[in-house]
């Protein structure tokens, strides 16, 4: 059950000017799924994206950086779920290289102007021909996807739409940290400044978020701008745009917690008053990914030292354990190394029974501020995890 | 159910001169465990240890390490089970204090003869009255703890006796990641080179270990030297009595995983032809945390596409995915950055159906070798962190 996560009400989702989205039954590994996307892209559109850092990244992330690097308009991005065509080596490549010439053929543009995206099971080969059989009906069935939101700003006296999809449960399947993002905007937007633009909202954004702490072999958010609205973007409205892009992968990014496998509680840790962002985000993601700390959530225990525990073991070797607070909600619930005087257990059993929570981290030592979401761990993660293949 | 994991055979634990173990049911969290351990030495013993690296370090480990620096003759060490006594302030520290203060009375020592440890949960006051009122028994009573292992040696043509204890179900709650070991030997061995001893011995063995990555606030392993064999160890027999004390920690540290909180799998992870220690260790210990591995394993699924994955997000940035290999015990699973040309799934299952499991990654990069230990994941898991405290 998504956690207070709501599909997004029709008509509310805004179409951009320049972008189709299709959908097909390719049948990659289960016969009734909507299982490959189509983005088409009006002639003229500018993309940028971000990838995953893992060092065995999958064939198509390799295959989607070489054909950004090569520099010509993306017409099309193709996405697939079922499989991630991760650890497959040179033949993982011919497929994701085939994929993109297939449906370039269909669009009548060159391979090198279609990107290629996979989320699934990783080191099994990719049905390729499944995909290609798919790919007419992708490019002519409109759908919409669960995970979705759209806004819009005024700039320069105009109006400038964003429009973001994420994967999700629905359109695609639920059972991997992977994590894909489109992002698109009818902003006009130089290649540079979009890259940019991607960079900081990812990282405000999807970097901010985790379920299980395993970095995806496929994680992918791309932004694109078709300029079909006439709003040129440049150094004079670059921070509004930033902002509304970030808001809406921001929104994208929680909706995949919300929605993170087995989970019941959505929890926001925010880390205050640290010296830097990486001792920040060591703290925060210490906390986000014990087992300890998840599992309590689960149960609504306030067993909140082991909160305190996972700060400890965060690898901050200077802290001082003496100065922090430690607040669940609005309840203080340590200080001075040790259970606030004021705590009451009650106080820490109510905010345990909500669904949204926030754990607030006062580490007294400096001025920089981070926040991530993440979710508890319950008997269905292991459910969902260990039955993932059958 | 403990996996491989039987109770030491009666008379295979053999006694240490200089050494006595007592127990007693303290009511320190429930009313019918076995909840304080009173281990007495005599004089002139040599005590040395390596303590947890968490910020929040627990009350009784600071203590415990005033009370090594000051240099006196240990004569006791006491465990309670049931709390923590970690995140508890000044109020913690008083506790464990007067648990000291209280035990030295009876033994007719000072505070700073005895070391004090604790487990269980933290943030809560220590009842140190019970703790106090159980000593008297735990000073006469002796029994048998379930995780403990005995070898013996001959050093300069005399026996060596080495036995280890460490916190495990029965004897001690299981249901925390707090790993306390206590071995004994009857050599005589200086303090400095002690304490190097446990700290070799600690990195081989307990080091070496996880069930869910959180590292606890109260850790801690001890090395006693009564001396009354007395056969002396120093600069040329000194491997002879590393190997034997890590021999013990070993054994005793992998007890601790087979008895894992929900542990179905018992798993080795060997890491092989690395640059050096830290990059085997990020690899391992990458596999070793990850839940999508460890629910894979639970259910006894070679979706071993989720070690790749692990591997490949550990944070080795120049790791070249085309040169290592990763094989399931004797089973090549991959190489050449994907699924190895020879492999049948028929094998990776067979492999997965054993409750012992070795996964081998070879990097190919160095002549580095690590071994680590670990279990599986389960809805066992879940249900005993997520009703710890109830």
């Amino acid at each position: 059950m998504p956690v207070n996560l709501s599909a997004p009400v029709a008509g509310r989702l805004l179409s951009v000017a320049g972008v189709s989205l299709g959908i097909a039954q390719a049948g990659i590994k289960y016969s009734n799924r909507k299982d490959l996307l189509v983005i088409q892209l009006d002639a003229g559109s500018n993309v940028a994206g971000v990838f995953t850092t893992n060092r065995f990244c999958a064939a198509p992330v390799v295959v989607a950086r070489e054909h950004l690097a090569a520099g010509q308009d993306i017409r099309a991005l193709v996405v697939n779920t079922g499989n991630a065509n991760a650890g497959t080596g040179e033949q993982g490549m011919n497929a994701a290289r085939t994929t993109c010439a297939e449906l370039a053929k269909l669009l009548a543009c060159a391979p090198e102007q279609v990107l290629p995206y996979s989320t699934g099971v990783i080191m099994e080969p990719l049905p390729v021909e499944k995909i290609i059989a798919g790919m007419p009906q992708a490019i002519m069935t409109t759908d919409i996807v669960a995970k979705a939101v759209s806004r819009q700003v005024q700039i320069n006296g105009k109006t400038v739409t964003v429009t973001g999809i994420a994967k999700g449960s629905g359109m695609i399947h639920p059972n991997m940290a992977t994590m894909l993002g489109y992002i698109a905007t009818d902003a006009a937007i130089s290649q540079p400044l979009l890259q940019l633009l991607v960079k900081d909202a990812a990282n405000a954004s999807f970097n901010c978020i985790t379920v299980d702490g395993d970095t995806s072999t496929n994680d992918a958010l791309m932004l694109i701008a078709t300029g079909k609205s006439g709003v040129v973007i440049d150094d004079t409205n670059r921070w509004q745009m930033l902002e509304v892009v970030t808001e809406v992968a921001t929104l994208l990014a929680q909706a995949i917690v919300r929605d993170g496998e087995g989970a019941t509680k959505f929890i926001t840790i925010k880390i205050e008053g640290g010296k830097d962002e990486a001792e920040c985000k060591k703290i925060g993601y210490a906390i986000a990914h014990s087992p300890l700390v998840k599992t309590a959530f689960f149960a609504s225990d306030p067993n909140l030292g082991r909160i305190l525990a996972a700060i400890g073991y965060a690898g901050v070797a200077d802290l001082n354990v003496e100065t922090l607070k430690l607040y669940l909600d609005d309840v203080l619930v340590a200080e001075h190394g040790g259970r606030a005087a004021g705590y009451q257990e009650a106080d820490g059993q109510r905010v345990m029974q909500q669904s949204d929570i926030t754990i607030r981290v006062v580490l007294n030592r400096g001025a920089v501020n981070t926040t991530l979401w993440t979710c508890d761990f319950s008997y269905d993660y292991v459910k969902i995890n260990a039955s993932y293949r059958s």
